[in-house]
């Protein structure tokens, strides 16, 4: 997986742009090669009606997490769009804080498949939560479409 | 489809305590038997790197709209949970305003499936943006767990 | 959505090499623009262990609906792969035979969603039995790809 | 993850009573508690329109291997039913023989979540063609499901 040598500022950049994780309260933690995870905090604000985390918000940090995942093995001037992504609510999202890591599963020359893995911890225990599989798409040469 | 007398109330009820929708700036328009839409305002709060609609924002309207479409079916007793879904973005999703419309394709005891459309408005003119597919689990009888 | 004008032989000189359709009983029914229907007839050939067809059977006919109903509005010179499907089992599949219906749900320049229901037929009444949605990839001067 | 000590005998019986894994060649190698691997010969019996072995194939033994491997950690008296489940096609599956691996993700006390990996055997090396994801459900005291 080739990827850019400033990949981890590319990521950066980008997630610096989504104005949703801004909203959420989603902060990016770790960037490696294939490797991306976000970080969340349990508040009233991403809850669904029974207190625990919204499965959109989940949704939300885990398909981004798969997303930089798939940035971070691309070309310096190919961007990465989600073409679809499924997700399995394995546990109620209850906790402190939550963990998405997204990891590339396979890159392909257009098409990249990604996981994601989402962890609750409380009281410094973490329990998987969520699994998100997402199809991305390399694109290149698109205007507005470069991260 | 049962369901019960005051469905839209029990719909209205529940999203008002869905913290995420008030976050985001979604607002419940319309509850059916069996149908609901939610709308929501495209602002750079909602957005990702390229200033779409990050797919988790429609996501998580879409998630919202299949789940109270199910819910609408539902006996009084019964809450919903979403057990996974499927999302895949058609378009990018720019406008004014994005439409889920959520509808049950089936309930059965325990299972109800539901799919959601999400249309974006730009300049009056409607096109589908996303295409959700969701499974939900009726749950009777667990605590915190009636809507 | 364009296609090519011999879009049914097209469809139906493909079908004939699936050798897993003719293994499993299935046949073309009818291709039209954007829509192809498929018919399996319910035998012990393509059972699971309970006696109903057997979730891949069920998923192999509403995979080449849909994967065809793509191809339907393909150009001439691009064949179709399916790079990902969601199906959900909505009712346990028995009867005499499977109706699969598969149909665009958008097609874009490089990327193809379509769905396909199928139906299960017993005594002269048709009930919905599954819902299948696919991602499919138009391919172009690829060796070998060209339905 | 509890299961029954018979839970291996259990799987193959019931495996053997799976008609479609007979009629497409398939043949159940080994099971774990919670991890069940299925092999298929690749066949033009089982041939998409390109040679490749089809989608509808894959996903048949991915899908049995899955629910297998949670038949292995269910109680005596409960069976298990897929729900939905998803997968992505990730190479064209081509070589000598398929190995499906399905394992168990999450069992809760209604719905188990499991995997599956498909790899691809070709002049002694495997590589992955496919990755699913089913959503399983335990039932208990239903006739005729009891594996």
């Amino acid at each position: 997986m080739p990827g850019t040598p400033d990949f981890a500022e590319r990521v950066a950049r980008s997630f610096a742009r989504q104005g949703l994780m801004e909203t959420i309260g989603a902060r990016l933690a770790t960037v490696r090669p294939g490797e991306v995870e976000i970080v969340l905090d349990v508040t009233p604000r991403v809850s669904q009606q029974h207190g625990f985390v919204h499965a959109g918000a989940v949704s939300s940090i885990a398909d981004s997490a798969a997303g930089y995942a798939g940035l971070t093995v691309m070309p310096a001037e190919a961007g990465v769009l989600t073409v679809e992504f499924k997700i399995n609510l394995l546990a109620p999202a209850a906790g402190e804080r939550l963990f998405a890591t997204g990891r590339v599963v396979r890159a392909g020359r257009s098409i990249v498949v990604a996981q994601a893995e989402v962890e609750a911890e409380s009281a410094g225990r973490r329990k998987p939560v969520a699994l998100l599989t997402a199809t991305l798409m390399a694109i290149q040469g698109r205007d507005g479409v470069a991260d």
